[in-house]
């Protein structure tokens, strides 16, 4: 048996996220989509282990998966067979034939997910799949000062994060940089809970806008009891840009 | 009577170019769409009268078009109701409330349009609506050196342009710009043939890749008898930036 790692771009906009569920039909997904072209290819089914989910909407740039199968293609040969079955919402950018050992999902180091902000009282068409358009005012030097206290471990349950075994996971890095009318933040982690980085995003939005305070922040993940009601921003406004093994 | 000049971004992915064509439902276009919308508004049909055509698949960042009504409405409120009833593809970036004199057509000064290519060997999904994927190399400084020859008049039927009753057009300016991995080129003009753009980019592209040479570009105006064939890139790569009176 052959190992092979997938490095993938898709747009999320057209799929319910990336993982396969029931009907492929009624519910396509990333996953779903390269496990079809990869039956037409090795004539039976293969399973591909992705690095994670990622949900409803969201993109990637650098998604990564692998699968095990035997077969005396090269890489090289998957990886165009794969581009020429996939519709055009989905990209392989690479496909290397690794050791045994490689799991795409228990193997990861870290992860980066970009969120984009169009910070704009006009709104974009042509960008309107990719960004989230903000058309308020943000203060960046305070959203520049918050990031600071995501960084680290914390409990994400507190920010409503919904719960698996552990709801603790650490943000190796967050920046928040202007870039013309765009606001990019990127987030770089050991992991992420559904709706995290939407919800961090949240909480930078309402630090920028000064419904919350920077130190409020602190406040959340220490306390329980403080009062404050989490935005989940829009998927379409997020990327995941690279995994890390 | 007032007349109202519109400035509209549009997604042209969707839509079978700018201009109203039969029906609406088997060819759905962004006039026709706009004017659905205003028949909604002031209760009667108003036709939009457009700077210009734009193709199939072409978007626009800056098209314009005015229309003349009895109402009592602002701009403003116009502009409001119009994107209330919209399809997120299509936005009305202003409307102005302009003299009675004002033709979105006839006073057209210059346009500039902008041709987007991704000189590289990995296409973007992300991006694949708005964009040429190229991935051959291709010698910018040449590409520079040529679009000097593009300026001026000349008779655009010598490159397969469809001629009207005049094929004459002036290139006003041409420039070629590498940011990265994209190539920009934009063209600004008195007017433009049904394909223009696209065939001129076609050209720049033969020059970059040293099918024909920059020499080439002078002899195949003049010389009506030149044997070459230009092609015609893609309309997704195409955007409509500003139109000036």
């Amino acid at each position: 048996m052959k190992n092979f790692k997938l490095t993938i771009e898709y747009d999320g906009t057209n799929y319910f996220g990336w993982q396969r569920q029931g009907s492929s039909k009624k519910f396509p997904t990333v996953q779903g989509a390269i496990e079809k072209c990869m039956r037409r290819i090795f004539k039976k089914n293969v399973s591909l282990i992705g690095s994670g989910r990622t949900d409803t909407g969201v993109h990637a740039q650098g998604q990564v998966a692998n699968f095990k199968v035997d077969t005396r293609l090269t890489s090289l040969e998957i990886q165009k067979a794969l581009n020429a079955y996939l519709p055009d919402d989905i990209l392989i950018k690479e496909v290397v034939n690794v050791s045994s050992l490689f799991h795409a999902r228990y193997g990861v180091k870290n992860k980066w997910y970009r969120y984009t902000i169009l910070n704009s009282n006009l709104p974009s068409v042509l960008q309107r799949n990719y960004i989230l358009n903000y058309p308020y005012n943000l203060d960046i030097s305070i959203m520049k000062k918050a990031s600071k206290y995501f960084r680290g471990k914390h409990d994400f349950s507190k920010i409503g994060c919904i719960r698996y075994k552990n709801s603790v996971r650490e943000i190796y890095n967050l920046e928040v940089n202007k870039k013309g009318r765009f606001i990019y933040i990127d987030v770089t982690g050991n992991g992420f809970l559904y709706k995290m980085v939407r919800r961090i995003v949240g909480m930078l939005i309402d630090v920028g806008r000064g419904k919350i305070d920077i130190l409020d922040i602190k406040k959340i993940f220490s306390n329980s009891n403080f009062n404050y009601s989490v935005q989940t921003v829009k998927a379409c406004g997020l990327c995941l840009m690279k995994v890390e093994y």
